[in-house]
């Protein structure tokens, strides 16, 4: 390990984002995992022994055989902690490796509500990070807990931001067409899915998430504290047989009603606050749009940039309200795994760690 | 063939359309299929030589032997005929069965925008079906042109029709997730779908036909002439990897907007106009509501009704407009065959043949 | 109940299997089902509520509203009991039945090897019931127990008899591509059969059940005992992408060679042994021999005869052995449920209830 | 271009292999793309707008605004040609292209029998590249065809070479579980193969090929000729629902039989002839051994040595002959567009260019 190279965690390392995180992880310029902790039921074993892999990148050799740790703040040591729990896990576990000092780079939905937890999408909100140092004044932790949002709002907001900025927006009807791969594994039977879609994805929770976190996230910092966009949104949530990538079909109102191409100029125009523009994991471009009739697709377009570009295309008006446009995003990628470490980097750049 | 049926020919007979025209003509009881035409490099086979059959029902044992026609009013002789030509050749074809004393039922795209040309669903509009008179005094045609819609807008339009007569529609959203079956064999690529979505549907066309065609079917026969509805309609059509059921999920404005279960209750309650109600395709229920969160689901629930049912699902509040809800309907059965097979039967209860 | 139908119960009833002997259970002509078992936690709850429903034909109404009884000889009073029962539970519970009096008509492995258990497929093996005296000799047994064969070996087997009859079998190579639905429910997660294949099924322990149970299906019953046939057998499984139809590819030596139109024609030719031809559930026709050189699909020819006949095409020269074929069986109708009804008809046809 | 660059094109540069060869030469160490080439109806337009890219990778850089020209010596100058054209077409141009000097390493069946022409996997015979002096020889060209087998045979051919040089092989049984991409683009319908099989490629005669083409490849060059291998195969190919990858369950008699173990380790000591081994192209390694129960998988070890790679798993014991085993070799990669480069890479090292 470098002296340089921030010693990181991953919290819930054998399931399929775990296995996101410490893909991404390999080779990190800034990171080097020490420790990958897992259910009691794991901990003892060799990582390559005790998990299932199942993404089709293969499993690094720096992983193979490191030991998996119970996930508690005595057998991690970590300035980083990523988090890839379950809700009812990380709602207790989160705190715990906060106030001992780690700065938790979390995944899971537990605290994206909390009023002064940062819900990060560095490319659009980058300055909302700032909300740790009111969140340690009023917990008394020397460290913090940071979160991405929900991998469904994560592309629809990346590409709204650039349309509020220059337009304003005020209303949004999302209709998600959404990936397998965001249930985890085993997750959906291929009973299911075969020759098939799934009009509900976690029993209507998903929609809910999509209808409240864009308004944080594209809300403004005043002070201590964000105050919620005022932005109305609608969603449907679907589960479709993709492996990767979820689809957005989104309806948008806008304060100052532009044409189509108005609108494809803005998206291709957004930058990414100064702040989050050249981290490692920084989507190169943050958005891409485009031209042809048919895309974005799931299959061709989620490695765009890695998985971190957020890719628009079929921009027209919209016949009730102004524009209709379609939005695709990695969910593993930029909605998961990527998502905790472009924040952890956000957090190493703002001196923040 | 009794003396009491009528004779009816298919044209398009190979294709997958045509296959399920065979299909449910197979023991019609009115109906008995004595044409099946094709294209010249058909034609002169028999049909079970010429013909790929791609329904997971089999080739019904009528057609097996029956040789192939070309689709021209010399050797096609029928009281009856039923188009699943393409829009092209049914542009010139429709009229000359029409004009030589044949009732067109068809499922070609041609003419649905014809002023004197009805454009059905029994079940909501049968009183449309006198528009014909008109047609025949127009154009001095003996016979007859009468279609069904586009099959993504078939069940929505039927749901909205229930909610319209109880509580008036003022805007529609609708995003569709569309089976493969309603591009034809061999239509879509397996590499275009395998693990994909293709966010577009004929290049934008079906979005069109899905903002329009609804108009013309809620509307209200004033005199010799439809009025458009006044509703706003934004459609988003995509192609999933289903075999057969068009999903779609629909935000809806109201006149009169109402809780969700008297939504409910007023699409349970629908019933068709008296003269399409007891025809032998008549749907039964005409919709079905579930009660599940996960429900309709294309491969469960397709087949309800004999693939003549719409089915309704997650009826519930809106955000921005009133309600929201999914709704499947058999795209090559409701949605195509079944569908001008029943016009037939409603132009026979009628006395129009 | 009619007083000449006989009551028969399901074990396992909220499962896969078991809802296809719901569903194949509906209106039989000789049988009536008066009870359905399931595990503790249903127990006491109405049919409908207690089951995920995963066919696509819908639920029968007889069941919705029966509410589930624990799966013992006390709650479970029926002159047939249908086992779907997991291996571990079936090997304790089955015996306890067959005590009690029960004719159970099961589809678990536990006994298909017993030498007093019948292993059959009663379209070629009809003779081989008669082993129920003998078991019953052994274990002072009212009841009996009578298994059916794993759904791989099923299609495969029947193909074989009808070969084996007109020119004695002595080797068979077979490759297995199964079908999902043969894992049950949850079965096979979605990650892991989209974009894929699985070249193993149950750890292997399907190849072993399928280089066996062929022989005792094919054994001569002589006397009080089967003397296995005299047949190599070599398999390879694989799990594929495909909701119902387990398709075999077979390559096969025969003690007297012939040319292929040979062997077609002994397939076409095929009869059921006479106690088992004109039973509710036989199959009409035995074997269906496909002129297609890419037939039989699974999705296109596994409900031919009600999912009862086994599809046979592609019967062709081998250049190692002597034939090669590929041949189709639905795993859940004719492979699981519709087997051990078949069974249950040749016991009271054979007077053995 | 670097001066030692060698100029190359593509013939067939639109289609799905002429894609993959793109791919795949992005700046390769050796070769420089100077010419794509493709149908009339292509030519003189630039690349990226005649061009439908299904890859999931993108279509590089270098590409897009190359003018395709027509397939013809005149309009393409390079010193090697790869051939991804259909077979009839392959059937003039390639000779006419070696006519005028160009090396033509050819993906197309149609010169793999030619006696002095080479059919080569250079990891496993990379000796009878030699074949091109005779070939010269005879036909008086100063370029060559050079040729790779068909992508179901590649994987199989090279775990037999390991197995044939310790052990001796004398039969084989080949099942296959193809990819679509094998059939092109639009190939396989997905009416065809969603939910299904198809127990056929190439109506048949791809069984042909693979029962064929591993002789000539594992056969000894014996001067001017090869002496094909004494093997007996005996081939059933089926096309599956998996975008890449092709997988073969094979079973296998040997000379000297031995355990499962020893041929485990043969496969893993495999080395290529020296000449082949540290090409930019070589599979690193040759064969890679699974010790899972359920591996190879296509989604999961298809890109493995950068899909180069042959990977083996399951070698266990054959109850009719002596080895089963399961083979996966990516059939664009390694069996396409990457044999036709590393076939290239062999000529320049040898000096044949």
């Amino acid at each position: 390990m470098s002296s340089s190279q921030i010693p990181v965690a991953v919290l819930g390392a054998t399931g399929s984002v775990g296995q996101r995180f410490i893909s991404l992880l390999d080779n990190h310029p800034w990171f080097k995992v020490v420790a990958l902790a897992a259910s009691d039921r794991s901990a003892g074993q060799k990582y390559s022994k005790a998990t299932r892999w199942v993404l089709d990148v293969p499993m690094p050799d720096y992983v193979k055989d490191m030991v998996i740790v119970p996930a508690d703040t005595e057998a991690v040591q970590a300035k980083i902690v990523f988090s890839a729990l379950h809700t009812e896990i990380a709602n207790e576990l989160e705190p715990a490796f906060a106030k001992a000092g780690a700065a938790v780079c979390s995944n899971a939905s537990s605290y994206r509500r909390g009023e002064d937890v940062p819900l990060l999408l560095p490319e659009i909100n980058a300055d909302h990070i700032h909300l740790v140092k009111q969140q340690r004044a009023n917990k008394g932790w020397s460290g913090c807990i940071v979160t991405n949002p929900n991998c469904t709002s994560t592309g629809m907001t990346i590409a709204l931001k650039a349309l509020d900025n220059a337009f304003g927006v005020k209303k949004v009807f999302a209709v998600s067409l959404q990936a397998l791969s965001g249930a985890g594994y085993p997750g959906v039977s291929s009973l299911d899915i075969m020759d098939n879609i799934i009009p509900n994805v976690a029993n209507g929770g998903e929609e809910e998430k999509v209808e409240w976190e864009p308004r944080k996230m594209l809300g403004k910092l005043n002070g201590n504290k964000i105050e919620l966009a005022d932005i109305k949104f609608s969603a449907h949530t679907n589960r479709v047989a993709v492996i990767d990538g979820h689809t957005v079909c989104a309806s948008v109102a806008l304060a100052n009603p532009i044409e189509p191409e108005a609108a494809i100029q803005a998206l291709r125009d957004y930058c990414a606050p100064e702040s989050a523009r050249e981290l490692p994991s920084s989507p190169r471009p943050v958005i891409s749009v485009r031209d042809e009739a048919d895309r974005p697709q799931p299959r061709l377009d989620r490695l765009n940039g890695n998985g971190m570009t957020t890719v628009v295309g079929r921009v027209r008006r919209d016949p009730i309200l102004d524009l209709k446009f379609v939005v695709l995003s990695h969910n593993t990628i930029r909605g998961a795994a990527g998502a905790s470490i472009y924040n952890a980097e956000l957090l190493v750049n703002e001196g923040l760690l």
